[in-house]
Order: structure tokens, then C-alpha cells, then sequence
């Protein structure tokens, strides 16, 4: 059988090597960080190294960094009415969440259904600043959440802008880094971020582990979402996944050294895919793609194709790719990002995500090539894959 | 240097080998569960075979496991306001916990905390059946949590019993399994509990996995606690640990076949431990000695001593204790346990925790009751590791 090509890191990616060797180190010790023994203290040490290992990452203090199960779980603990700053412990009275953000962002967190407001994107996928700018002006103490780049197109969004216009109006910006830390640059300072989430399984790590980052101390959630034991300073209680948490934190070391070399390699892999696609099918769309993209990421879609049914045929082929969010890509539904786009449901509900990876060879994009061109020609004969 | 005893598998268990393989195997698929290709479905594959063992662990269907991150927030989510079965859909109005519980249930859940109340134990730390009866008396719909086995003192509690009181109240019980599982039998539909809450890490998988389990599909929490994506049917968003989920199920598997001969082993070398101990110092207490306990748990204390010095002077010996609950261990609090049991600060405040587990040796005993000797030499000659 040939070997096959996986171009799903979006959903998920390989362990690092780094992570791995981590990640069997921490499984040798065997005990619970919370332990005041040898054994305690050899655990709490690896957590403690990964805490400062993600924070470099992202430019934090290890202080300042919560690990968690999952971003899922981050972005549910960050997205409450009770995050006071220093000086303003009343309730954020309203989230606004641009239209694109994950469906861990979009269920609201802790607030009410109706305290929940979108933001609308652009065309290219963007979030509209001079929408956001109105539905701040329209709230007392908003809590606004933005992603670093969409997990569907790759889209950066301007974080750093928002968080002005967001400071600007008396609100606080969390950032739901997952897609983007470790792609490009996340320094939650230099965005102006107030919090930020982040994955493991990303960026290398393991599935089974996240975490949420706040920019400074000033930064309170006085609602922690699971109570008991005093794990991660009362914010998040739990024995903590340690083994999970050490290839964390080694997986963010590796991605941080990495990603200079990566981010320009994976570009050029990925153009040469879009370009070799455009030369099949130019009527292929390439969703985004007038914006700034991740290096990794393409999202195309074909009128007539049916996304559910290429991706099955991609996977015979020996082809790993998505047709939207893995955590949704069992449901047939049209992709909330692509509607918030505008884009018609008979273009959108024909889009496949391709997203590449440290791994990803010359080879795989010609394997991925040569996939898509069957692909086509037995679209062109239709009906097969055809919606 | 000496080889070091572990007597903390109450804190936390080093892994079974079986779930150590399952974990191995489990990293080298790298597919998200959620995805369609052969990757995800490898993943997916590998969580579900956990559940099934999960399942027969605790008597269960595996369509009534739900995965978490930990015991505590499997307590969390199941203690909820919002927990329905199929004829009575109004929120529970109370919240019922013996007085020893974990801290994950002692924070009350999700319930307000002028809704929550104590049941008490009697002096050998079982729940007080009588007192219980009464309390679901004066709750509508009350919610029961009870714990299998506590973690401190390894009293196994009348779970059965209390099932009986809280259903012929219209209630619903929810049973802390965490400590119980795979020390003794811990069949949901034989204890009555309706819902079950179970952590990898006490029964030789890592740390970083939970699971709640329900009696059956009637039993349903309609708020759950993490939402994003669909994953663990509706009931827990966010990517799966699945390497984790995987050495779960196979310390499940494991743990369900060597309980029986596990179990009387560890009770013979508990109970020589205890012996020596008595023989050492005639004055020791140990602590719910009179009650059915786990039979790998001893707490013991002894006026004068103070525990947190005497679990660095075992430490230093090449002991490992605990001084109580792992997750609170770092806090110098008397143990809400033994205060619920009605025991003076002079004596419980010296209780040390000794814990066994499925690789202690004799030899082990021997190196545990050789530095109580020195210990307690010193402390007779006071005060050194007095309080």
C-alpha cells in the first residue's frame, strides 16, 4: 500500500519529537504534583518547566499561564461575566465574538444567550474593525473575543488593531490563539491581548492538554469553571495531566525555534499545492486568499462538489484532509465561517481544507496533486462525488 | 542510595504496564477522533474501545461513559441543578454530601451554596444513614452525593444502603467512585448510584483522564459543563485526551482482572503494616480501623505528632506519605475528615496517610515500619517532628 500524506494539521497534529521524548520522561514519574514527596516534587517540577516553557511562547510570565484540558476548556473558563481587572470587578455585560470563531467560542461561555453578540467578517474572512468599533460603543463593559487565525482559512485577523479599538472602549480582548501559536508570531503583548488561548495538540503536543494565558495579574477570573482541590492557584482544579503538560511545554519550545524556518518552507509548499490546484481546476475558489493566510492552510471549494464525499475519496486515495472543523466535520452543515463570508451554500458546502505541517514533503503535495486531478475528471464526468 | 517505597496510590498510582502499552500504541496515532479519514477513525477507534472497558469496569453500557479530564471535573458536571431523567424534568433543589467527601464535591458543583448541605458521619467515618434520611426528607428533588470509599481514611461507605433512602425520596444519587474503583467491587447497578464518577490516575492509568458514568439513557445533564463541539455526545466539548482515554481503558481492563487477587494481597501487607505499627507505638490510632475499609489504606495518628514534619522525615527515609488529601496537602488545615468523625485537633492533626498499592513489597513494609521506629524514637525524645 502507499504510504499516505496527512494534511489535517489543522485538526490535529503528529507529536514532536521533542514532545514525545518529553511526554515519556514525565510517564517515569510517577507522582502527584500536589504531593510534598520526592516523588510529588519530581512531578511538580516538570509541570512548573512547562508553565515557563508555554509562556515563552507566547511572551507571558509563567505565572500567568492555567493549563487546562483543552482550548475548548481555556476559551469556556475565559469567556465569563466575572473577569475583573483591578480596577473594575463589576460583570463584563456583554461578549462579542466575531462570526467566525470556534464553536467553543460561539456556544458563549458563561453568558447568557442574550448578553452574546457577532461581529461581522469581511468578504476575505477578515473582522469588520468598523463593525466591531459600533458593537463595542454599544456595551458598558464588553468582553470581546477575536481568534489569532481562523481554523477553516487560515485568515489572520487584526488582532492587534481590535484590541485598541477594544481598550479603547473600556472592554477586554481574549484571544483564541490555538490555530495561530506556533504558525505565526503570538506574543500576547505585542497583540494586546488580555487572555489567550492555547492547544497542544496544535502545535505538537498531545491531545489532552491547553491552556489559558492572561497578560498580567491585573487579569482575574473570579468564576474558575471546575472547582475543588487548589490546582493551578485555585483557577483550575484537577490533578493535572502532567505527562500531557511536559510534552506541552516541550512542544512549545520546539514550535518557538521552529517556526522561522517552518513558516517559510510550509508557504512555499502550500503555493505550489494552490498553484498546481488552480492549474487543474481553475475554477477552483481559494477561500481567503486576498488575505493574510497561515502558512499552512488552504481552503478550496469547487461548484458542484460535495465536500463530505471528496474528503471520503480524498482518504482512498491515501489523502488526509478535512471539510471544516474536525469537531464538526461529522455533521453536514454549511461552514458558519464561509456564510459569514458571504458565500453561496453551492460553492461552500463543496470546500476542503488542506493544512500542512512540519512534515509535509514536495512529495506529499504531488501525492495530494495527483489525488485532486482523478478528483476532477471524475467530477467533470459527474454525477460521483458531485453534491 | 536506598531504593524508595511508595506508599501515596492514593494521590496517585504509577501506570500499569498494560496501560502504559495502550498509551505508547495510542500516541503513535496522531488523527483527531472527530475527523472522517482513516487517521481520525484510528483515534476514534481507540477512545472507543476504552469506553467499552470503562463500561465493564463499573457494570456499565458504554454509551453511559462520558470522558473528562479528571474525577473532579466528572464531579463538577455531574453536579448540577440541571440533572433529569425522563419523568422528572425540574431542577434538582438540593444538594446533599456526606461530610467527608472530596473538595471537587464539597465545592457544591454548580449548585448555589444555600442549596447545599452536609449528612454526617458516625465516629467510624460512614455516612450517617439515619441523618441522611432525614435531610432527603426536607429536599424535593434532592441530589445525593456519596463517595464509594474515602480518600483519607479508605472507609468503605454503605452505598447501597443510602441508594435505597435517596430513591424512595425521589432522589438521585451520585457516587465518587474514584477511590473505590478497582480496590473493591463497584458495580453502578449493584450500588444504586445513578450517576459515577471514576479517574485513570487512581487505578494505573495517567493522570489527565476522568469519565462520569450514568445508571442508563434516563439519566441526563441537560447544562453541560465545557460546550464547543460535539464530542462525547453533547456531553463534553473539546478534542479527546486519547492517549490518556487509552491507557485508561486498559488500566480498567487490568485493574478489573487483578482486583481479586490484588486485593487480599494488599489487605495482608495493610494489615502487617498496621501490627508493626501498633507494636512500635501501642498509642497510634488508626482511623476508621473499626469500619469496612479499602484494603490498601491506613491512616494513622499519634498525639504530638505533626503530620506535614513527619511526612518530610518518612520523605527523607526514602518514604513516600501523604498527610492527607494529595490536592490539599500543601495547605496546614486539620483534615475536614477526621473532624466529621468527631477527633480532637491534638490527634488528627499528626495523621499520616499510608497507601498501598499492587507493586508493594513486604520489603516495603519493612522499610516503612524501620523509619516509623526512628520516627517515632525521636518523637518520644521530643520535640524534632513534634508539632
Amino acid at each position: 500500500m502507499a504510504e499516505r500524506s496527512y494534511f489535517d494539521w489543522n485538526a490535529t497534529t503528529p507529536l514532536r519529537p521533542q514532545a514525545a521524548a518529553a511526554l515519556q520522561a514525565a510517564l517515569a514519574v510517577s507522582g502527584n504534583p500536589s504531593s510534598v514527596h520526592a516523588e510529588g516534587r519530581a512531578a511538580r517540577a516538570l509541570v512548573e518547566r512547562a508553565r515557563e516553557a508555554v509562556a515563552a511562547l507566547v511572551g507571558a510570565r509563567p505565572g500567568d499561564v492555567f493549563f487546562t484540558a483543552s482550548g475548548t476548556e481555556a476559551n469556556m473558563l475565559a469567556l465569563t461575566p466575572a473577569l475583573e481587572t483591578a480596577t473594575e470587578r463589576r460583570p463584563r455585560d456583554r461578549l462579542l465574538i466575531s462570526a467566525i470563531e470556534h464553536s467553543s467560542v460561539r456556544s458563549g461561555g458563561r453568558f447568557a444567550s442574550d448578553a452574546t453578540a457577532d461581529v461581522a467578517v469581511d468578504a476575505d474572512g477578515r473582522v469588520d474593525l468598523a463593525a466591531l468599533e459600533q458593537a463595542v460603543r454599544g456595551a458598558k463593559r464588553p468582553l470581546v473575543s477575536i481568534m489569532l487565525a481562523n481554523n477553516e482559512t487560515g485568515v489572520v485577523q487584526p488582532v492587534a488593531e481590535a484590541a485598541a479599538i477594544v481598550h479603547a472602549a473600556g472592554g477586554l480582548l481574549h484571544v483564541d490563539a490555538v490555530q495561530g501559536a506556533g504558525r505565526v508570531l503570538c506574543d500576547i503583548g505585542a497583540l494586546g491581548a488580555d487572555l489567550m488561548t492555547l492547544s497542544a495538540h496544535k502545535i505538537g503536543g498531545a491531545k489532552g492538554a491547553g491552556a489559558l494565558v492572561r497578560r498580567s495579574e491585573d487579569i482575574h477570573i473570579a468564576d474558575p469553571l471546575i472547582r475543588g482541590g487548589g490546582q493551578e492557584r485555585g483557577m483550575r482544579a484537577g490533578t493535572e495531566n502532567v505527562a500531557g503538560i511536559a510534552a506541552f511545554g516541550a512542544a512549545a519550545t520546539a514550535a518557538q525555534r521552529a517556526v522561522a524556518d517552518e513558516a517559510p518552507r510550509l508557504r512555499a509548499l502550500r503555493d505550489a499545492l494552490e498553484a498546481g490546484l488552480r492549474a487543474i481546476s481553475p475554477e477552483a475558489v481559494i477561500f481567503g486568499a486576498a488575505a493574510e493566510r497561515l502558512p499552512n492552510t488552504t481552503l478550496f471549494g469547487v461548484e458542484g462538489l460535495k465536500a463530505e464525499t471528496a474528503v471520503i475519496a480524498f482518504d482512498l486515495e491515501g489523502i488526509a484532509v478535512s471539510s471544516g472543523a474536525a469537531c464538526s466535520s461529522g455533521k453536514v452543515q454549511p461552514s458558519h465561517v464561509l456564510a459569514a463570508m458571504g458565500l453561496a451554500p453551492a460553492l461552500t458546502r463543496g470546500a476542503v481544507r488542506v493544512s500542512l505541517g512540519w512534515t509535509t514533503t514536495p512529495a506529499d503535495v504531488e501525492h495530494f496533486l495527483a489525488a485532486w486531478r482523478k478528483l476532477a475528471t471524475a467530477l467533470s464526468k459527474g454525477p460521483g462525488i458531485a453534491a
